[in-house]
């Protein structure tokens, strides 16, 4: 008799007990010399904090960054490893996968961000060696999202080694991507709309793309969620929902502009709420909400006010992004999710499209027209200055020309995550990364060793899992 | 063959398509208006805080309010999200419910109560808008705290078009009753024992005694928990037992005020859990601990030392006002709770009873006494009148006469949450909110989209399933 | 017929009816007298705070210590309420009990702390009061932790009221520890390596010994975790693995000290995760992950930098001890655990011996070689100082001497912890406290109202449980 195809497929070899030991070894160690090599403490962060203190007057201990952004810091921590960690653990049969995975890369990728983005923005020139303190630690925690939302797309069809290499790329062009858009292009990007969500939804969408798989139907039975699977993924989206104004206040300037972007998050999520529910129950046939929709819909407020919750976007501005993007973003789920896999062939499992992809482009948008409609009546002389930093080689910047320049930041983070996915999407191809076969996906059994109430699964399963040992 | 009534009563029409996205478009609508039309930024959120802070000598960003109160502003906006929210998932089959439609009315509620409470307290009369900053948005949060509560008492009984009815005149009552009880009658309250509890637990009780449903028992089968639900359940238990410091001391006055409110809150919590597990055991016939006592009565000391957490309670009273709250609430839900469904009429799904009213009005009689029992000799004269803001309008005042203000205060919320309860439980009774059958209840099947995993419920609950369809 | 040794041991009395609740009620009594006796706010906390602001000449409420460390504090508090209590809800019918217990014993210890602690650090001498701020009661939590760790050498094979035998003898045998430790030693430890988990490890281990059960084995059934059960054990790892930067910070100096212990430790935690990562993968037969070594492993780090976090370590020294911990600690689960059981007769639940009692031990000898090494070179003159203290009695150490100090805190604290724990070991091996026979150990059933889905427990145990009953 003939093997069927998808039989050899399912002997894809999925045993990584070479390949992950050993990726996850030299690249720790790689770490350890390169941060030997460049990484320090910074003024504030060191034992001469006192005498910098008494040189530059500053009257108390409190002054230090750390009291700025620490809380800030934390709730943005708890996002990374909670917030996408547990919004990742709605299928039925891989939670074990959505946290730990993420849990995993995000650990590698805060070192690697460290060092990129230290070699771009915090480099001390006199001794060539980066200088840390917390602000680095947000930056390396934001660096880190841009390849969640891109694991987001691919979870439960790669391999932890092609989560390591997707992040290992992830961050090397994001900090690039991020040192052009904020440093060259002069854009201003708090929440990181352009450069955070842009950038790593159309990164994980390419990289899907790249390995789109014909037969995944084949473990259609795993694609949904249990009940209480979907009450776990509740955590994630709720220190999401709750932490975001943390995450657009973070590294805004101390004072009015921390202030101000935790506001304008505030608002615009609560107002996502309200239309992602009314949507949701609008387009079901006997009204009732679709738990998708909420814990990823209601999200997209806090995204599209990324980069404009440091500008004057104005309280009902706010409400008005977050009222749109619930709008669009749960549209997408409905319409555009099923189109981009049949007809592009792009398999978004979390539908970063419509949580980050989509509202990251609309930020952007919104940034740019908040930018150019600023003038000294809204925010007074050095507070035009302050909020756009219009200083040293830009200080003849025009709010009309920083509008323009904001656009150019939108279209170069497309470019890098689109490009980027489509790079490093051939290079996950190669067939030594031991990823699962289609019929294996969204399975955590090839990669944990799992607890014995696997017969505990709902009883619809088994009998999926039965039928398909008879066909076999 | 004649139908029986019950049956009838099945066919009650939960379709929400209409009415659930009508009234969150048209509210949502009215937000983005009247924000438009009052509300701005206040002088620390905004760019002219530069200025605002050379005019007022203010020597460094970081005593900007935000800096005072952010922290715990996001522990509330925990509490409220994360801690009512997993508080009320603990039903088998209403998880969804409890978490979900709390979101809902939650990111609702706090839009609505940012202008009702900013036109009774932040309205600059000098230009007609009301000015927000960090502190609107924790007093926003605790207003939508009170509607949360009520939301206990009908859980899993109602419809989300009913909450949403509910939670805008609970909000609207809310800032009435906080107006007349802070600014007319002149009591503290800081953790909001009176205004926030004591309002909010008799504004649930009221229209769940206007509700009372007869046949409830029909959904006996769905009553309970499960196990995993309970674990669930204790994730909100724990996140508000441990941000309770900071509930209590987000708006008392900075330095000295919110130090003193988060120890005694955190003494006063401590010691409740210690006699709720002793009377939980007490009262069980094999001395086993009861879930739903663990779960909601280890809560009850924070709320009771809402009122007092900022005065001089010293930490042996905060130890026990926790003893005696862990007590009455244990025995309120071995003994209140079941009398009050038989015999007057009043089904109390979260036994807010117990968790909130009782402990809230002990909280406003303990203020009371507290505040009549202040003097310089404990307060400092500077002290003294800072505490209890014995200034302007009501510079003669004495403690003695505060501690009879407070006693006026704690009427005034019982009026407001039984007056107001009874009013919109009439409107709520009303046949057109799309509200579940009686043996519907308890049951997220009216209202979400479930996943397929229905058959995994627990075979004792098949079973009154499949009796139930005989019955039929 | 003969009734079978095992059947006699089913038989023992788990009811704590009596003794839970009587212990709970007296020592909360015993707590309110001690505390009016002798606990008093301090001056940051009373209303003369305004008084001593200005004989001060402190510019700002701001610079209250409050604001200082109250974030830090709450993500303590999350640590041990939800880090703790959820890391212990892994076991499949005991997540009622991990999580509830380690709840009382907390809530009790934190009181009994606060006056331990007070006694030794902040006694005023001149009216005979402890005055106490925000940071006794990080301290508290702190000496809480502790107790906790012990815990989880028992956790599944203890009652109730042995628990909070354990933690009366437990805190008060480490008040005495750190103040020998830190103030007659003079040894620094911020984050508490040696203090805290050294101390709590041994002492947990060695009751464990002195509890050994022979025929624990007869509870096998329930030793293992279900899929959710691990999921939520992921809800406590997370919480520890997010706020372990801020447990390290908590009361290190203000300024630069706080700064540096979040760096390092935020580096340290980062780095295990790859290496526990890699050794899970490697030594399972098919690079499988085990969610074990995945819930514990990865928080080794941040114990092990406990001690040096505030120190000079080097972002890169960080990395290095968070590499060895990850690599050390997933063997120890591999291979120590199951030897100590097997040759020690020491059962250890949750492993705490990986966890805690070995990282703890590397974080006590990094800290001596950190502190040895120091120089003024590299902390400059008051920097050196400030951290490690140099003044008053102590203003003659020498880097090198502190060395040797801090080798010999870690000996007081692993001499603590075993004969302590070995004499409070006997007293619960006394026949009173209501523990659970070897068959019903890891079971929720002797100490809580269980719901009613018990059928709902995977298949493999009813077919054990009906095996059982037969047997029986």
């Amino acid at each position: 008799i003939e093997k069927p195809k998808d039989l050899c497929d399912r002997e894809k070899n999925t045993n990584v007990r070479i390949s992950l030991p050993a990726v996850c070894f030299v690249w720790q160690i790689a770490m350890i010399i390169l941060f030997g090599v460049f990484i320090r403490y910074n003024e504030e962060s060191s034992p001469f904090w006192i005498e910098h203190r008494k040189a530059n007057n500053i009257s108390s201990d409190i002054e230090n960054d750390f009291y700025f952004r620490y809380p800030s810091f934390q709730d943005v921590h708890v996002m990374i490893f909670v917030g996408f960690g547990f919004l990742m653990t709605f299928l039925k049969r891989y939670s074990f996968g959505g946290v730990g995975f993420n849990f995993l890369i995000a650990a590698f990728g805060l070192q690697w961000a460290l060092l990129m983005q230290g070699w771009f923005h915090s480099l001390d020139y006199s001794d060539g060696k980066i200088k840390i303190g917390v602000e680095n630690l947000i930056n390396a925690d934001f660096c880190v999202a841009g390849c969640l939302i891109a694991y987001g797309a691919v979870l439960g069809k790669v391999s932890p080694v092609q989560l390591m290499v997707l992040t290992l790329f992830g961050i090397t062009l994001f900090a690039v991507e991020e040192y052009i858009i904020l440093n060259l292009i002069h854009a201003r990007d708090a929440g990181g709309s352009m450069v955070i969500h842009t950038f790593g939804g159309y990164y994980g969408l390419s990289i899907s793309w790249m390995l789109y798989r014909p037969n995944l139907s084949q473990s259609n039975r795993l694609q949904g969620s249990v009940y209480h699977s979907d009450v776990f993924a509740m955590i994630g989206t709720l220190f999401l929902w709750m932490f975001w104004p943390s995450f657009n206040s973070a590294i805004t300037d101390h004072g009015d502009g921390q202030h101000r972007a935790a506001i304008n998050t505030y608002l615009a999520l609560a107002s996502t709420v309200l239309t992602t529910v009314a949507i949701s129950s609008l387009f079901q046939k006997h009204g009732k909400l679709d738990m998708v929709h909420i814990q990823n819909s209601t999200l997209a407020g806090g995204v599209a006010v990324g980069t404009a919750a440091e500008f004057m976007l104005m309280p009902y501005g706010s409400l008005i992004v977050g009222f749109c993007c619930g709008i669009i973003s749960t549209l997408g789920y409905i319409y555009i999710t099923p189109f981009m896999e049949k007809h592009l062939k792009i398999q978004d499992t979390c539908g970063i499209h419509n949580l980050h992809a989509m509202p990251g482009v609309i930020g952007g948008v919104v940034g740019a027209i908040t930018a150019a409609a600023a003038s000294e009546a809204v925010y007074g002389h050095e507070g035009l200055i302050n909020t756009f930093d219009f200083e040293d080689a830009f200080k003849n910047m025009t709010p009309t020309r920083q509008g323009g320049h904001q656009a150019a930041g939108l279209c170069v983070a497309i470019c890098f995550g689109v490009g980027g996915g489509i790079i490093v999407g051939c290079i996950l191809r190669l067939p030594i990364w031991g990823d699962p076969a289609d019929d294996n996906c969204f399975d955590d059994e090839p990669y944990w060793e799992l607890p014995d109430d696997e017969e505990s699964i709902p009883p619809v399963l088994q009998y999926n899992n039965h039928m398909r040992n008879k066909d076999v």
